[in-house]
């Protein structure tokens, strides 16, 4: 005899309900300022661990840098083809471009020149995006620490950084340096080990629209 | 006076190397079978979670099944854009399509119709793609459960079932849906809330390459 299969919730609006209800439940999200929660909720949905939220570090004003960057069309540049991938462009307030540079000509040979990754190696492709933009890094620890140095050389301050790149080596250190000094930037970062770019994607969708129906 | 930055490692090489002598200090491998190991390696590698190896199952022939599928020439089909972006096409021994039909003409109105999500509805049109291929499943819970659905109503079988949806609504239950009773089809699943795209991703890209520099 054919088991019948469980029983499953397949409407839409009551998945995400119900899905943000057990992160409210679960999750410590006191210390968020509003705004943050929001994508603090968002990130761990990405994730399914409430307890993200006791890892994400963030400067006072990152919330409202980010909205009001993309509100005021700035490009989103991604280190990776996922996190693009994940960024509901309909959200996006302006049109905003969603830009990654991994893929572009000439990325392999700078990689060997400057004797470091292909994703650090693409973030020099952004100098004349980075004003003003949201960056979101979902992959490789190298593409943020190379940002962070070429900020130290003096490159324009982008208006926020979300930093989750993800792995063993070295992506708990890139974000340690990101929140010990963000080099004038607001930024969102989860500290450790964990990141990816489902959460530095709901991170942006977080910027476009606090939750699933909380249009700006 | 400005702080100097933190060294970093630039050599993806040996990022690579490093990375997965973390994996094979801290993870418990001994239960894995050949293949299977790097198939868990490339998992944890993609999020930085030593310990999803204890969470995941599998069927005995999964790697094997999965291996012979992408080597045949059998499709990849996703639920979603973010598993496709991840899935490195170089790897992939046969040119073997990556599929992706949530953003298909229809979706939506077919998602209303049966009173289902638009990644449920979405798994509908793989009806002539399915048999032998390989389903790597990273976001929507209820595109495994309406897939094993139709695999209950006669569909044609595909060759593995990579389940890896993710969240606090219906992914563990849809993931131990598939584990109780994967329908004469090879599975691997990652129990509990976690998955994601990027370790579907991982799960196809092990398919093809057991690890970063074992070509087959």
């Amino acid at each position: 005899m054919k088991r019948p299969m469980r029983p499953y919730e397949r409407d839409p609006a009551r998945i995400y309900a119900q899905s943000f209800e057990t992160v409210r439940r679960e999750a410590r999200l006191e210390r968020f300022p509003p705004g943050m929660d929001r994508l603090a909720m968002r990130v761990i949905h990405a994730c399914g661990m409430v307890e993200v939220a006791d890892r994400l570090a963030f400067s006072p004003g990152a919330y409202e840098a980010g909205r009001a960057a993309l509100a005021a069309g700035a490009p989103v540049i991604c280190d990776c083809e996922m996190v693009a991938a994940g960024i509901i462009r309909g959200l996006l307030p302006a049109g905003n471009e969603v830009l990654v540079t991994l893929n572009e000509p000439g990325v392999a040979e700078r990689a060997a020149e400057i004797g470091n990754t292909r994703s650090a190696a693409a973030v020099e492709l952004w100098r004349e995006r980075i004003e003003g933009a949201v960056v979101a890094i979902g992959n490789a620890p190298t593409a943020l620490f190379h940002l962070l140095e070429l900020l130290d050389e003096g490159w324009p301050r982008p208006a926020l950084i979300l930093g989750f790149p993800v792995g063993f080596v070295g992506a708990a250190e890139a974000k340690a340096e990101l929140a010990a000094n963000p080099r004038g930037c607001d930024f969102v970062a989860l500290r450790g080990r964990r990141g990816g770019s489902a959460m530095a994607a709901a991170a942006v969708n977080a910027l476009a629209a606090p939750l699933p129906g909380e249009m700006q």
